[in-house]
């Protein structure tokens, strides 16, 4: 289809973007997938000031993809855990990593191997379609309006 | 393994999120996988001034995600297309996609279908393992590094 029949689409995507469309927040959450949990944590791995960690911790709590949580009581501390929507962007993540192992990995390879629990090999991923279970590249896909 | 581990690990990642952690950046290549190639069809389509649209796709021109191709002599002009690398990026759009169709496309359902021509159904996209091809979930996977 052409992409004018288009103009008139809700914003779902947009509303996505405006989520999770920024450079730290993508290394936030990628780190919340690695099982990082607490404040300093998030600070001393991405190396950025405070304020950027709480304002993006904070947005990420508001959108619903993070909960906040107590972990400790005197002092009262927090830690941020992934909600269901939060790691309903697994997808998005692991599909960031392995376009940065394809292209920026350099000759060492990729920095992180993942497993897959189950059949035990690591793995990439490799997008399939819901239907049929084949392989989905750019060109397999049609679109139109919903 | 634990977080603290991998905080050597090389930057694919975060060179990744430098070239496409950004709102409209994401959403230009949205467009560009809806086949928008002109100028200034993506700036009608976003609604954003000449110079964001400008500099945005300069720099995924420097990054080799998109390259600029005259389509036109008198006077020249310009379209943007996707190269290899930049197709490589199906898959996080696919998944940015979706999960914004599952968080925010209201009642309405999501604003775009996307048909699978091969099986001739329409889809959603299902990340699954290279190795098995079992739908993988943030659960599933064990990271340790490269």
């Amino acid at each position: 289809m052409k992409w004018n029949a288009l103009s008139q689409e809700p914003c779902s995507v947009a509303r996505s973007v405006a989520v999770i469309g920024d450079r730290w927040t993508l290394m936030l959450l990628r780190d919340c997938f690695l099982g990082v949990r607490r404040f300093e944590d998030f600070e001393r791995r991405l190396g950025i000031s405070r304020s950027i960690v709480a304002e993006r911790l904070k947005r990420l709590v508001e959108a619903g993809v993070l909960r906040r949580e107590a972990y400790q009581d005197r002092p009262v501390r927090h830690e941020y855990r992934l909600t269901d929507k939060g790691l309903a962007l697994h997808p998005v993540i692991m599909a960031v990593v392995h376009w940065g192992d394809q292209y920026y990995a350099g000759e060492a390879g990729p920095p992180l191997l993942h497993r897959h629990k189950a059949c035990g090999c690591d793995f990439t991923p490799v997008m399939t379609c819901s239907e049929c279970a084949a392989p989905i590249a750019a060109r397999d896909v049609e679109v139109r309006p919903g």
